[in-house]
């Protein structure tokens, strides 16, 4: 048994416009059974509106076929059994968590602290509720939604999730266990979504966040030629397992490969 | 040629009461001419506040003995021949700066990015601008008043400098220059000042700010057994050239082995 798993933005398709032969490719995948997930970072998009953004490029998606942070977070939280937590994420995510029970402002059992980016939310009281809600329960574990830096708004860049949780990190001394790429534990999640640990190929165009991060978690990799791709990936001391010039290539290779 | 190097609180006071003993040990490295500095890494006092409080102990003491972290800040930038600097600091501490220019926010030749703990003055806004001008002036240094990770305040704990720059080095990439303890070139800037590289002691109580810090900086160390000394410090794997049970002691040490 064998099993691929698709990164999205710069794979199947660039900002708003789909890669060709994306479609071909997923349902190529569909037709011939074979299982599939869709790993992203985003959090701005709830599963469902990845869905609709995916049919607009011809693309058919189950929402059990997307692995988000969220996603992510809920299955780890399920699995160390925890269910009391404190929230701190953008309102898309915020149902992902509808099951758990969310910690109040007094409450000192709170066994997760879950951080994603809260763009315009973000204040420094925001943070230092955060903070102090990590200190008055050292037990919480510290969830990260992602790693990112920043990102480009209209009025220009701003800082991501990532700057944050190191912020929580120092001033609190507990790490965060990051629910996204490149971390080990994202890649396990999707292995355990599965329910298949062997012959599984992530393919993707980021040569660290992709690439790098499939093959730590023991993984093979395929990097596209397509998004943020650029030829001195070839140069960075990370070789992946093949490299095509787009998706569109992924049933030849698999053909002859697996 | 020998020096001193004197932590202030929890070596001369403890919060607003004087160590028993500290106005002598200090008059007494006056009255010997053996040069000395106090050394601090508080950025909510000015010097001049500072001098204030040791002369309310007893204690003389004169603006060119101090070296906190915008004092060193401020030699850093002149010893780096930088004039123009983007400052994000507490009211207190702009003066020690009105020698350099301030950068408007259109400049685009930043030298530095001076980052202290702005206290109530965090904004989200206010760290995207950090942020983006360390982004847009790709030459500038990031210069951080200390590492402090946080401060209780009266309506409960509160971040500090620290996080807000662990924020600032992920985003950006770029790693900060501290000026304050326990970076080694916080005690360099004290040898600067000195005029005097051999036989250099620091006394603190603080046994990784102070005694591990200075030790790493090729400087003695002696600990003191007061402020936030603790007996477990003994069994840090860190030891102290000597252990005085205060400051009160320094005189008759000094003597013995200087």
């Amino acid at each position: 048994m064998s099993a691929i798993l698709f990164d999205l933005d710069g794979v199947l398709y660039e900002s708003d416009s789909a890669i060709d032969g994306a479609a071909d490719t997923v349902n190529w995948f569909n037709k011939n059974h074979i299982p599939h997930l869709f790993l992203t970072n985003t959090t701005s998009k709830s599963r469902a509106e990845l869905i609709t953004k995916l049919a607009g490029f011809g693309i058919e998606s189950k929402i059990e076929n997307f692995l988000t942070p969220p996603v992510a977070a809920k299955q780890w939280l399920q699995k160390n059994n925890i269910n009391n937590i404190a929230l701190f994420v953008p309102d898309t995510t915020g149902k992902e968590f509808s099951d758990f029970n969310i910690a109040s402002d007094e409450d000192k059992n709170v066994g997760a602290v879950v951080v994603g980016d809260l763009g315009e939310r973000w204040t420094f009281a925001m943070m230092n509720k955060i903070f102090t809600t990590l200190i008055e329960n050292p037990q919480a574990k510290l969830i990260a939604l992602g790693m990112t830096r920043y990102w480009k708004t209209a009025s220009g860049l701003q800082l991501d999730v990532g700057p944050m949780i190191k912020a929580f990190e120092y001033a609190s001394g507990v790490d965060a266990i990051v629910t996204g790429k490149p971390a080990t534990e994202f890649f396990q999640a999707a292995l355990s979504l599965l329910g298949e640990t062997k012959n599984v190929v992530m393919i993707g165009d980021d040569i660290r966040g992709d690439i790098e991060a499939a093959q730590r978690a023991g993984l093979r990799a395929i990097q596209v030629r397509t998004g943020k791709f650029s030829e001195s990936d070839l140069a960075s001391g990370i070789t992946a397992d093949a490299i095509l010039d787009s998706v569109a290539a992924l049933p030849g290779w698999w053909q002859k490969n697996m």
